[in-house]
């Protein structure tokens, strides 16, 4: 089948891999659209695998504010050069990763930040409601594994589907491979923090009926 | 000594205290300004401190982010109600701590939040010092007080003076309490964070030398 610029030309739009590389993608895949995405994704994931090892000390600290200062967050994204910050892919992608923050709150950046204590609570608690429904023995820890799987996909940040609907349900690791993918640098969502206004201060509840209640036992005392 | 109503607008402006206070604290001052403005002084530490049990839950998640990204701060700053948080006098305070936590890089919010570990290193750094330097014994510990002191002031956001020339040295104390008397709430500068960019992570420093000098012993090998 005959590979034609326009092919290559949507292929390297869909998936912002460079010419060369969608082109042999799309030879290697007898010209499936599909296949030679998936050929791509394997080999992005292999080459930002790569990088892993490479050291990310540019980027931007970034920071969104929802609602005129009721919720907050601040973002350290990290790549290799000064360059690759700068560019419009990178800013994006470090926009959407506030957005992300604000809106679906993890609560960690990826599972190995996960506090061992927290692990272990979250992990007895899947144990004992499969045990409950009587569930064997033997099974109890593959169920709780499922279970802390789905967990992590909520409270760790690369692990979330994205809240954008354009992205798909893409998770934020795989935009973040993405985007190593287009600039050829590592990315590493160092770290971030989200304040929600008031969070865990306990407002006082004046208790109308109380009040009266006290009031009126000094008069008639 | 005559009162005029320009000497009670003149320290209604230099302390932002209710008309009625100034024109008392003139009265009780023998109109002496600088004396006025202790005693309003005063009286407004003593006022905030009642606000102290009051629960402000209210106020603004704020952020300021440095230089396009090298440096970003997001802070939390509690009052009462929302109508003061939206007031503009709040709102400059919000934005004068975060440019204070950018430039001023606190570690904590007051002495109360310094870590134990940190404390007792810190102290014991001090005694050490001065009892290398020959002082007795006796009054190693008050030195170490003293020099504690100092510290708080560098490490804690609340006791550092303001990093604003037109606040006078002031300490960002000093501003909450002015701002707790002009507005009449418990202000509360809750927590903070402050990322800047790559802190903490290793740049990797290429040798030249050594590359050089590994290339030739394969050439020559």
């Amino acid at each position: 089948m005959a590979i034609t610029a326009q092919d290559v030309k949507e292929l390297r739009d869909a998936t912002g891999a460079g010419m060369m590389d969608c082109k042999k993608a799309l030879g290697e895949s007898g010209g499936d659209f599909e296949k030679a995405v998936l050929w791509l994704r394997e080999r992005g994931i292999a080459k930002a695998a790569k990088r892993q090892d490479r050291a990310a000390s540019e980027g931007a600290v970034a920071s969104y504010i929802h609602m005129g200062g009721k919720v907050g967050v601040l973002v350290e994204v990290n790549c290799e050069t000064d360059f690759v910050a700068r560019g419009a892919e990178f800013q994006t992608f470090v926009k959407d990763v506030c957005l992300q923050v604000c809106s679906a709150a993890p609560r960690w950046v990826r599972r190995e930040d996960v506090t061992p204590d927290e692990l272990v609570a979250e992990k007895a608690l899947y144990m004992q409601q499969a045990r409950e429904t009587g569930k064997p023995e033997q099974i109890l820890e593959k169920i709780a594994q499922g279970k802390l799987g789905k967990w992590y996909s909520e409270v760790c940040l690369l692990e979330q589907p994205s809240v954008k609907p354009e992205h798909d349900g893409k998770t934020i690791q795989d935009l973040m491979i993405q985007l190593s993918g287009k600039c050829g640098e590592k990315i590493d969502v160092r770290r971030f923090v989200r304040f929600e206004l008031g969070e865990g201060i306990e407002k006082k509840q004046s208790n109308l009926a109380e009040e009266v209640a006290a009031e009126l036992a000094k008069v008639q005392g």
